[in-house]
Order: C-alpha cells, then structure tokens, then sequence
C-alpha cells in the first residue's frame, strides 16, 4: 500500500490523543443521524413538504458533503471523491462551493436513493477516519477546526431533521408518529409556579470566548449595558397559553406586530402550528391536543408551548402584561440561582434581531457564509430544545429564524423591565 | 359458512363467458400497471413534481379505489374496506364521493407505503375476482358497465404515469431514465415525405355509437358539416420543428396566438418541454437531445415531434402556412388511404375546444363527474401516444389538456383549407 | 400652398356621398365617446381598477390612436404626429406596431393629462376629416374599411369603457353613480312566462357575408348542421337568479363545472360580481340591491340577470334542468317569431368556445391582430347589452371573454336538447 | 354667537403664547403640504404606483384625518365631522380607529375629488384654529402633545409624499419632473475626501429625552455601551457607487446579504432605483442619469448616493472593506468636529434593526399603534433628506424601512472597527 506513504500523511507516527477522542466523537455524532432517520422509511425520508425544510435523505447527504467540500476535498490529496454530481446536489447555500439543486425542489431528488445516500456517508464516514489518523500535524492544524464545525453543523441538521420530518408528517392527514417518546422529561407532570427573578442590570460580558468550539456569530465576546429588568424563572406553559387563546388572543389586534397580525388574518392562525382544537376531523377528541414528534397527544398543560412563531411569542408576552428577553437578558440570567428550563425543553424567543456583534468577522473562505450572510431579517432564538443534541447547547448560542416561522420547537419567557 | 349464501351472490352457478374474460382483462390491466411502476423504487413511486402531475404509487392506488368506490363499494354487501383512511388520500376528483386530500400535496403521503399500496391492489383485485365471479345478474348488469369503466380508467392512469414519471425525472438533474427502451417503432428512422390528403368535406358521423366502451364525452354519435379540408399524410417531425426553431420561431409573435406568446415570454420557452440545446450543461453534447422514458437521447429528426403545448402546435403550423385540424376532420380522415401514425406515436393537439357534443349527458352518479365537468377551458388531443396502453385507443376517443400543457406526449399534425 | 397638390389628395374635387356619411359617422361616433366620458373628472377617467379593465382616458386616446397607428400614419402623407411618445403609450396589443406600456400599469399615466388627450382626439379628428375630404381614389379605397374598422373599434371600446369604470366605481366603498339613468328599456317592470321556443334543427347558414361591416371572426359564412334543440323566448331574470342562489346554488358542486367550483371557492363568489346582500355594510338595506352604472338600485327581480361568469351561467342553467345554448343554436333562431331580448339587455353566454371558422382567415396587416390572436381560452357570448352602442349589434357578432369574467353586462339565455 | 360660549371653552379669556404658536405653525406646516402638492394634476395626486406609497391626495386627506381622529373627534365637542365616510377612507393603519379601505386600492379613490380634499382641509384648518384658541386649558393639556403629534405625523408625510409621487413618476414612460428644482444644496459640485473619524468607544446616552417633541420611538433615552470605531466624515458619493457597480458589486455574491443577493437575481438590479444606464431607450444618453424629483438628470459624481435599499448599501460598505455603523454610532458621532452632511441630504441606513429601546413603551391610545407595532423586520436609517421638512429632523431620530425599501432618499456612510 505505498498510497499511504504520500502526502499529505507522510510524516505521522503516532495518532494523539486529541485526534482519538475527536474521531471517537465523530463517528458517534454521525452515527447519531442515521439513528434518528432509522424508523424511518426510504419513501419518508425522501420528501420536504415546504421550501423552509429539507428531506431527511437530503439532511444525511448535505452534512456528509459538508465535510466533503470543506475537508476532504481541499486537505486530502489521497481522497476519492464519491461522485462528483452530488455537489450540485447537497450544496445548500454556499455560492463560492458552486451552482446548487434549487432549494425548493429538493423534494424530487429520488436519485441517488437512500442507499446510495448511505454509502456514501460510509464512504465520506472511512476516508475521515483515515484521514484523521494519518493527516500531517501543518494539515492536521488546518483541519480540526474544520472538522470541528462539521461536526456542530451535523448536529444542527439532526435537529432540523427532526422539526423538518414533523413538519412533512404533519401535512399527512395520517398524522404518523416518528419517534415512540420524547428524548427528554419534557413532559414535566405540572409546572411550578412562575417568580419573577431580578437582575440590577449593569456591564456584563457576553458572547464566545475561549478555546472551545462556538460558531462564528457567537463572536467577539464583547460588553453590553443591561438596564434593570426581570426575567420569568420558567418558559410559558401550554396551559398559560390555552388561557391567551381562550381569552381572544388571537382576535384583539392591539396585542399583536403589524406584521403578526397581518399573519394571523392571511394564515387563519388560531393556535401554535400543531395543536389541534376539539373535534379537529384529523384525530376527533373533546380535548385539545398537540401534534409532534410521537404524534397526536392530549395536550399537557404543564408543558412548555412550543411551535410559536416570534409573532404569537409577542403576543402572548404583551397579554400577560410582560415582554420577551433581549439575548442579552437571556444571556445575563444564564446560570443564576433559580432560573430553570433554559435548555433542553423548546428554544425560547427573544426581543432581539439577529445583528453582528461589534466587530464580528466571519470564518475564512467557503464556510464565511456558514451565519453572516443571514444577518438581517430574523430574530434570536436562546437556549435549546428537547430535540437539540446533547452536549451542542451554550449559554452564547445564537440560535435564529424569521419571525413567522412555526415548525421549530419554538416557545417563550417571559421577561419585564421594573415600573 | 352461511355468508356465502348471502346476496348480491346467491343465485350464481356458473360463470358466463363475458364474466370470464372481463376477469382475464382485469387481470392483464391491472398487471400492467404495476409492470410500469417496476423498474421504479418506493422513493421515486412517491414524488409530485407539480400540482398536474401525481406521483407513481398515487396512481397504483387511485386506480384501485376507483373500483372500490364505484364497483365494490356499492353492489358488493360482503366487500370489506382495506382501510377507510384510503378514500380521503385517493379519492381525485369526485365531489360526490367525499372531501379529498389536496392535489398538490400527493407528493407528501409517504404513508401509506408502497408495501401497503400494493398489498391493497392485491386485496382489491382479489375481491374483484371473487365479485365478478358470484355476482347476481341484476348486479352483474349493474356491475359490468362500472367495471369496464374502471378497466379504461386504470389505462388512462398507465399513461398518465408515464408522462408524469417522466415529467418528475426531467426536475432532477441527473435525468435519469425511466425505461430501457420505448415500448414501439416510434422511432422510425427517417420520415416518408408528407403528403396533402384531401377531403371534399359534407355530411359525416362523428362520435361513438354501439355497444363496445367509449367514454361519454364521445357521444353521442351526431352529423356534422365540414368543408373541403386536406390533412397531412403523417405527423410533424422533430427535423421539421427544428426548422421552425432555426427560423426563429420562438421570436416571432406574428405566429402566436396572444396567450401563447405570453406564455413564451414568461415561461421562456425556446424548445419542446424536454429538448436540450447543444451545450446544455446537465448533458453536454455538440448535438440536439431530447429527454423521455429512456433517458437522454440524441435527437432523432424523423421522430414525431413531442412535449409540445398547443400553442406551440399552433404557432409552427402557422410558420408552415398551415393549421391544426379540427377534431371532427381528424376523425372523419381515420382509416382513409394514404393517412399513417394517426395512433401509437404522439397525441395530435387540434384546433377544437373540449366542448360536449349535442345532446350530451354524462353518466349518471358519482362517475358523471368523469369527463363533463372538465369541459371548458382545454383543447381536443386526437389518436393516441406510443405510451398509450394496448387496445386502447379509438378513433372517436377525445383526450384533452390545457393549451399551456406541456408534459405530455403531444405532437402535431397539419391541416389546410383550399384556397 | 404647394403642398395642398401633393399626393394623396391631388385629383379630388369633390366629396362623394359615402364619403360624406362616413365622416358624419365618425363625428358622432366620436362625440359619444366623449359623451359618455363627460360626467366623469380627470380623477375619475384616470384609474384602473384591474389588469382588465382600463382607464377612461386611455380608451379616448387608444381610439384615437387606433386611427392614426392604422389609417392616418400608413396612409396620409401629410399627416403629423400628435406626441410621438403616444404610440408607446397607447398602443394595447398590436406587436406589429411596436412595443407597450404594460397593461397593468395604464392607471399609472396621470401624463398626458386629460386636456391633452382631449386634443389629441381633436386633432386626430380634424386629420381624419381633412383626410376623408381630399384623399384620391386609391388612397380612400384603402382606407374605407380601415375607418369602419376604426369607428367599431371605437363603438366596443364605447362599451368597455362603461363596463369599467362601473368596475372601478364598484371598488370604491363610496360606490358612487357614473350615469343618472339606464340607456334603455332595461328595467321591464316585470317579466313574460319564458317560452320554449323549438328548432327542427339541420343545415343552417351561420356568420358574416355581404358588403356591410363585420369583424373578421364572423366569418367566413358556412352551413352548420344543427340537432333539434329549443331556445327560451327571452333571458332568465334577477328573480329566477334569486332562487337558484336560496335553493343553495353556490353550495352545490354537483352544478357546477371544475374550474366554475375552484373559483366559487377561491373567490368566495355568492352572487353575481356586483349585487349586494341584505345588509351590506356599503349600503345598508334589508333588500338584495345591485350596484351598476347608476350606483346602488333596489334589486329589480324582472330584469335581466347580468355581470354573470360563464360559470355561473352554466351553473344556473344545470340547476334549472337546462344547458346554455351554442352559438349556432343562438344565431340560427335570430329574428325568429317569439324570441325576446335577443339584444340591448345582456350579452348572452353561449355554449361555444371562441374557436375560428372553417377558413377563417386574419385581415392583412397590423389590424390582423385584432381578433384572430385571442381564438384560445374565451367563450362566445351574443347579442349585445343596454350599454352597447345603438347600431353596433348584428345576429352574427361574436363577443368572447374568460370563462371567469363577472365585470361585462353578460347574463343568460336557456336551452335544451328534446328528451 | 351664544355657541362660542359653550363646553369646552367656555373659560377661555385669551390665548397665551405658546397657543399661538402652535397654531402658527400648523398654519405654516399645513400650507408646505399644499405647496409640495400645488405642481401636480388631480390626476398626478389620485394615482398609487404600488402598495408601499400612496397617492397625494390621500397624504393630503390622511394627514387631515389624523386631526380630526386624534384631537378634534375625541376633545372638541362642538366640532362637526366633515364626512363620516372618511373616516374608512383615510385610516391609515390604526386598528383601534375601526375599518379601513385595503392600502393596496388606495389609488382607486377618485371619490373625494381633490377639490373635495381641499375643502376637507380647510374645514379641519378652521375647526383646529378655533380649537387652539378655545380650548379650556384641561383639555390643551391634553390636547397640546396631540396636536404637536399631529403636525410632526404631517412632515412624515410630507417626505412620503414626495417620495410616492417620485415613484409615480419613475414608473411613467415620460419620466416627468415633479419639481424645478432640489430644495436644498444636495448637488455639490465635488465631494471632499472622505476621513475617518475614530470615537474611542465606552458609555454613551442615546435617545431622546427633555421637553421637546420627539416620537416615542427615540425614548427612553438611556446608556449604552459602545466598542471603539471609526465613522466616515461624509456619505458616500455616486462616484464612489458607480465604482461599486463598474467593480462587478452587483454580480458578486460574496459581498452581498443572502436576502440581498437573492433580490439581485429575482428583481435584476444593476444599479440604484432611479439609475438610468447609457443608452437607456426612455431618455437616451452616452451618460449615466439618475431620475428624481426634478426629472431625468446627468449624474452628479459628487453628490450623495440615494435610492438604495439596505441591501445593497451593505453590499456597498463590504466591498468599500468598511462596514455601516449601528444606529448608536451614528449618534454618538452627531456633532462631533469633522463631520458632515449628517442631516439634509440622504437618509443613511444604519446596521441597526429597529427593535424597541430598553423600558420603551408606546404612547397610550390610539396613538399608541404610531411605531411600535412595526418594531420586526426593518432596519433603522438616521440623519434625514434633502426632501425632509426643515426642522422637523433631530440627532436622536429613528426613520426605518425594511431592507428592500428603494424608493426613499436613503444612502449611506461607512463604518469601521478597528483592526
């Protein structure tokens, strides 16, 4: 096998430690994709059921073509590429890896099949593990970082797996379930009262810094001057919402955006995405219920509510009398006594658009455009879901969406500023 | 095992030989399908690549609810529903039969499988076999005329799922192909010239009259009055229609009707649907190609010229100082000496608007709504397609699409008046 | 005055009588059009209300252009351009005579302003009267059917100019009056038992020939060969409308064609385009009332149905166990004792699409865009309305509009076929 | 005149001072508006080119209406409304002031004619002349920051004018002139270099606060915590745009937004709204000539760039290697030594959305719904125009737009971060 001996591998010995613990993790985020795809079939995995979502199939491609485009390609002299149509094919959004397969017709993409799609993350998966072993250390520097990002970028996309599928199943008037149960105790039984939990305000430090791995946007981590303000010590519940439905919430134009509103009378909204009221013809009951991931439940009034767009987050702070968070608030607030359901339960709105932070810069090259480009026009989600990878939430994560968006396991907290 | 004694069966004893050979036909129709669905996996039976066009496993079990809804359903008391979920998802178009799944969202019904789609053809074919087999005679008179029905109801979809198989491989970049080989002599080497083959014009009869199928849209048989009229020999070639392009055909508004040169502007059309230019980069040639059932091929000039909208049949009919024939000069030359590929190659778009015949009534209940109420706003395509199934095309048969439409194999043959 | 000599005008010494009657006929046609523009402001003959309708002022200065883009400029040497910038802008869908204005955006020429089109018709005027007077025998030869042309042009767009201001007016909360009184006899008091009027049917001579003007889709005149069928003496009225809408009309699919149903439930359509219910928030009244040219009128259940789609008046014949008419049917029973109505009420949908002729052919030149372009896609519709200009009908005019068009004065005649 | 003594102005002996000059002033803010409109038709004033603007008369009437709504309505009993239709008519977006007229057809009312407008005017004028110098002084108090609300909504609406009617005019063929000539000193001859100006970063008071008329917007004022940069000591000039454009700006992805780059493609734009290229066939130059307020016009290379959207100053700032400033950087630097052109020439898009300040809340009633509720999706601009009424601009003002807006007078400055 003299192969082994070129560039750009020659040198390497011994693989470090680091370079074990980050294949061991590699191989275990990527097995965790095809883990959450697993129920699902060939047919199932092949659709997108809006252009705001993607096919699972095409999730398990794209993120495997990440690290194809991004590592392999330009570090890996020895590498192979597994066929070269599948740039066009995966590429999301990124102008300078070249011309992409429309994003709104990625729902037609039955070639190359399921299969195929999963040779190739075994042969993407092999040629990053030999890659790891055997990449020279002026290589291996360049490449850890990459390797890094790709593996976060995977994780995104298992979570925009799992809302992007719910999304296709809930235009099924079979409303199937995907997963059998909930990945965490969202569930929580009853919901403990709501204090108000102050913050004096004041200079605090926000954003990224350090060694360990943050996206881009996350950065520099800067100062900001809070004013004082409180923050809700959980998110709103289900059963807090019904009352903001129940009340007429969503009739009574003075609690709403101009825009919100205007959303509400185009789209008929009259509950988050997936809640289906009494006597709903799809899954007929006398109580309300919620659709999701394990399909159709009896809504849980103790839950949090989810599937909100910023609009009816709005909304619903503005009826209770309160407000939402600026990300900084959030921020501020992270980790305090008393404070709970930050992560792990649904992403929680905040009162903040998605800017750059003074004196953001984006990564070099191609994945530049991984979050700058999208700076206008959205708003910062915080915390995480129960959906969100373990180990991938941070106190700096900026997490972000349009304000209309509802397919997202989205909700809110509540937040006031002292009379 | 006292239901067997049950009506609508009590009374038979043998199985005449009608009975016998609409099973064997069935049989072989029903067969036929899914022979065309077989080269195809569950991912590419399950996409919509527009609203007009439905995916292949749609059409496996439209098909089979139509027997269900119009012939199971109603005349067998012993029939046992497969799923009743199946009616919402498959039901097309009937008002009568029930509310309906939304066109344009077949696509997402990864559920039911295409496992169970078929395992639900094998359930009704074998409930049809029983039923045609025991049914009384007052049913089976009741019966028979729905059956055949059916039967040209399942070959309309075997086209149908061709052209629309064809149509969601032209969405994907790869241009896969779909067959290996078209099923006749389509391609016929080169063209015998074309001939004017004149008719004096009168009196002649036109629709559908006697006992054999026809669908009520032909009927019923009336006289009409024609004038001297002469129609091509054989149809437009793709050399010809190559002329027109050459001739600058897709820049001149003089040959277009108004909607027509619209539609050029808009949608920029510079070819039939599926032609790529030479250089086209999804498959580089020096030549003209031409996308279908096989794949990408080299254009054949002696080929019939497909995938043509009526506006484009009207606008190079016009370039060649000619026109479209109306459907009843069309009709009245079928059979006549010296007439060739008026069936088997492509539908021949003519100059009729789908308007009824005089006196025309549609069936009576749910199936009335099969041909009548589509009649406004579409043009009369006459003969019949080589992806047209066996048997069954018909000189009075009247096929019809929007003048936009584009996907279908529709050619061209001309017409004149005398000076 | 040396160019008083020159040609075209050289030889005439004196105006012949058919010269005389055209350019009195032209004046008067020409003063009408103003007539009917007077009680309108700058405001008012400025906007357009959709893609289909036009401003007033834009029908003044199309009319006029029409004669100078067709008569003035090809055919009087001496003749100078008013605004050359006019062509451009007044120009509405001849691609031989250059390009457009776009359509939808004629509401946006607040330049040239009302006075000016004024003068520009005055101008035009006096060109064409000098121009009748002094042109030489050739010359008028040419231009005599060319002004006819012009002058019926005119007389459409007469109507067209009514149909859309009331159609502007309709979209303003205020829904102001345009005239204080019908032009005719309209308004019956009440109506005669409707008749069934029988035809024995066979050959029968349909569309234009002779000397005197028609527009070219009439003809060229050809025998039809007809069924037996029976025609009703006169047009179904508001008060047979108002019961086919209480016995749930626009809630029954089952009348309906296809595309009728999508655009009664895409649109909301309830009543005809321009009725108002009982208690209407516009104007309030316990009464069905109808807005129109003379603003909002207590619903007259004698009058003619009118602003009716083809849809609808499908729909409502189906309802009434009867069908709408072809247009030979329509023409073959013109003049016939006992027929009513036939014209100067409301334009009567027919049965026919809007296809040509046998060996209809274009008029030459520019003018051969005038009809022939549309024959795609548009139902005939006979007669002619209260609003059409006294003169302009004739048994064998072919008006035609989009199946869906509510804005026209169009209503319904019923026929059926014997049992 | 017993009535001049009745509620509520019955204790009013003399006017004081500041009465009087509140009254001059909306003497003399009323007449600008008149004056801005005195050039233009009736019909130049009816007409609305697309949702976003409005026509004149309807800035005239809706301005009007703002009085009567907010102070005469609810505090001046004895004033008599003009016309109660008006009221649907002339709403803008005030939910809480009952139904409006759709903003889309606001060009659809001829009805009030502009002379009817015009008296509309004048009795408003008169009734809120009588106010001032009647009014008890309970209810000035009230009154006062209403009326000042009042007249500062007009000038909004004044810019808004002519910028709509700007937009009018661009979408005429003639490309008509509005105005002789700019109001203030906008073209000037030749831009000065450009300078950097650092500010060394640290807690800074932004908002507005004290006695005078701000919107509720700018409040409350309160610190915040800026990092050190850089502002350029001018806006950028056409010349420096066309080098942008000559550069290849317009076709390079990398510089652009994703939400820009995907209007680049969708919209083709080569260049600022009212840029005319070389050659353009409506006013045919070898120059490149900008359309504005005074017609077609040779481009000045030193003026200040305008018509731009967000995206494209973004774009613009990228390619300069500079950045925009945030909108708190922009006010800190106001009246700084060295800085130019802040005010009175172009707006200047700040790389700020428009969120709400911390401890913001909207004024109570109905004027509450003025500016918070459109706090989502747009961006800040600061400074004001050369088309902004004089007086009415300040340091601490929020203008904003959503990033695609091109019709106002909106440019920018560049911003830079230290390395």
């Amino acid at each position: 096998m003299p192969s082994v001996s070129t560039a750009p591998r020659s040198e390497t010995v011994a693989v470090p430690p680091s370079r074990q613990a980050l294949a061991r993790r590699l191989s275990k985020v990527r097995s965790h994709t095809l883990e959450l795809a697993a129920s699902l079939s060939a047919e199932d995995q092949c659709i997108q059921s809006m252009p705001d979502a993607s096919p699972t199939k095409w999730h398990l491609a794209h993120t495997t073509w990440f690290f194809e485009a991004v590592v392999l390609g330009p570090l890996d002299a020895s590498y192979r590429v597994f066929d070269p149509a599948y740039a066009l094919l995966f590429n999301s959004y990124y102008e300078s890896l070249g011309p992409r397969h429309p994003r709104p017709q990625r729902g037609l993409l039955t070639r190359p099949s399921l299969n195929a799609v999963r040779a190739y993350r075994a042969h993407v998966d092999a040629a990053l593990q030999s890659f790891i072993a055997l990449a020279n250390s002026a290589t291996w520097e360049e490449a850890a970082p990459l390797l890094e990002l790709g593996l976060n970028h995977e994780q995104q996309h298992q979570e925009l797996l799992a809302t992007d599928i719910v999304h296709a199943f809930s235009c099924s008037p079979l409303l199937p379930a995907w997963q059998p149960a909930e990945p965490g105790l969202r569930l929580a039984g009853h919901a403990p009262p709501m204090e108000w939990l102050a913050h004096a305000g004041g200079v605090v430090d926000v954003g990224h810094a350090g060694d360990r791995f943050a996206f881009d946007n996350e950065t520099p981590r800067h100062p900001v001057l809070l004013q004082p303000f409180e923050l809700a010590s959980r998110l709103v519940t289900c059963g807090e919402y019904l009352d903001f439905i129940e009340d007429g919430g969503y009739s009574k134009a003075s609690l709403w955006l101009s825009d919100g509103w205007a959303a509400v009378q185009a789209q008929g909204w009259q509950a988050p995405a997936y809640w289906l009221a009494p006597g709903d013809p799809r899954a007929p009951s006398v109580h309300w219920q919620v659709f999701g991931p394990t399909g159709v439940q009896r809504l849980d009034l103790a839950a949090p509510v989810s599937q909100l767009s910023f609009y009816e987050a709005c909304a619903c702070a503005e009826w209770a009398g309160a407000r939402l968070p600026t990300e900084f608030e959030w921020e501020a607030m992270y980790g305090k006594p008393g404070i709970t359901q930050m992560t792990g339960h649904v992403w929680q709105w905040t009162r903040s658009s998605y800017d750059p932070y003074p004196g953001f810069r984006p990564l070099a090259g191609a994945v530049g455009e991984y979050n700058g480009k999208f700076m206008v026009g959205q708003l910062v989600l915080r915390g995480s879901s129960a959906w969100t990878p373990a180990g991938h939430e941070r106190p700096t994560y900026r997490n972000f969406f349009p304000p209309a968006a509802r397919w997202q396991f989205s909700g809110l907290r509540l937040a006031r500023s002292p009379a």
